[in-house]
């Protein structure tokens, strides 16, 4: 790994694990093993510079996640199964020691960092944009797509937060149950939400 | 209000803006503006013992609300729309500075500070136990009232990160209508889930 990617990758432990705040530059020069002429060469702009690339490092790994489950299965509920189930085994494997970067560090920068609030934004749009590609892929019409991947997202990254403070999967496990029997619901039973389902789309 | 109290009204507002870590002494100390001494004579244990009062505190609130929530209205559904009016009206207000403090809080200690960790899930638990009364006084199964109460305080937990993210209270008030038709499907749709309504119980 090059020095500079090292930094990034570095920073982004130190978020998962820890926020933003807590995240200053002697922690992450510390961590990676750099010295400090060395990150600001790289990142003239110091933490904020470092902060914004590794969440959009985080942010193309989840997104590269959504695409790649949506590519391999037929429906947003297998996709969905999928990265419920990548979850979990992840939080176990890390025994629960990190939570979402981008849910964490915008936790921290909504009150007062606004260029790296807007680039959560950016991000979460970016994620909420690609669900809901694949809900309209299953028939949703785009509006309810939308307000859908909302929830969708909402629910995962709350679930995140209570299996953390639990230390267990149960949560995600069973929120991703009532999502998929939403979805299955709403694909299978058009009488119970009162609209016929679209005919399937060629995924975009 | 008392002096002890001002310590730890500090300290939750701290909690709420910026989580855990970067909460120290000094800056509580600067907040609530008491002498370091005061501090320690009131609180031995420091910044975990404020932090541990601070989190009941806010828990203690949050219940109250829930609890005041479902003694004033018929249903959990009508329970369910006075707290999300509630949340937009308040991070309106506040400008999305404020998250919610367990939630915080437990992201940034589920890693290292497991006194407060456990103090976190304790406090969800508080949470769920009460809205899963609720569900249950509606003819929701134990075990059905227990895991939708896990579902509706991961998507309220991931709107309140949404919103802050995008300042907009959208992602709460679209989170709460799918929720609301969830709970509207389960009690008087009994064809859609399989199961019928049991009937109306006594609230406890």
């Amino acid at each position: 790994m090059g020095s500079r990617r090292k930094m990034i990758e570095s920073t982004l432990q130190l978020l998962r694990r820890q926020g933003l705040r807590a995240t200053g530059i002697s922690r992450i020069i510390k961590a990676s093993g750099s010295p400090r002429g060395s990150i600001y060469f790289h990142f003239p702009g110091g933490k904020e510079q470092l902060t914004i690339e590794a969440l959009r490092v985080a942010g193309e790994t989840v997104a590269e996640r959504i695409r790649s489950a949506l590519d391999a299965q037929k429906s947003a509920s297998g996709a969905l199964k999928k990265l419920v189930a990548w979850y979990a085994a992840e939080m176990r494997r890390t025994g629960y020691q990190r939570g979402c970067p981008v849910a964490n560090v915008a936790s921290d920068a909504a009150a007062d960092a606004p260029a790296i609030r807007a680039v959560c934004a950016e991000i979460f749009d970016r994620w909420l944009n690609l669900i809901a590609l694949g809900l309209e892929r299953d028939g949703f019409r785009r509006k309810d797509a939308v307000a859908m991947a909302e929830f969708i997202l909402s629910s995962i990254e709350g679930a995140l937060i209570l299996c953390r403070t639990q230390r267990s999967v149960v949560p995600m496990q069973r929120v991703g149950q009532h999502l998929l029997t939403m979805l299955g619901r709403r694909s299978n039973a058009p009488g119970c939400d009162g609209r016929a389902p679209r005919p399937s789309q060629t995924p975009r």
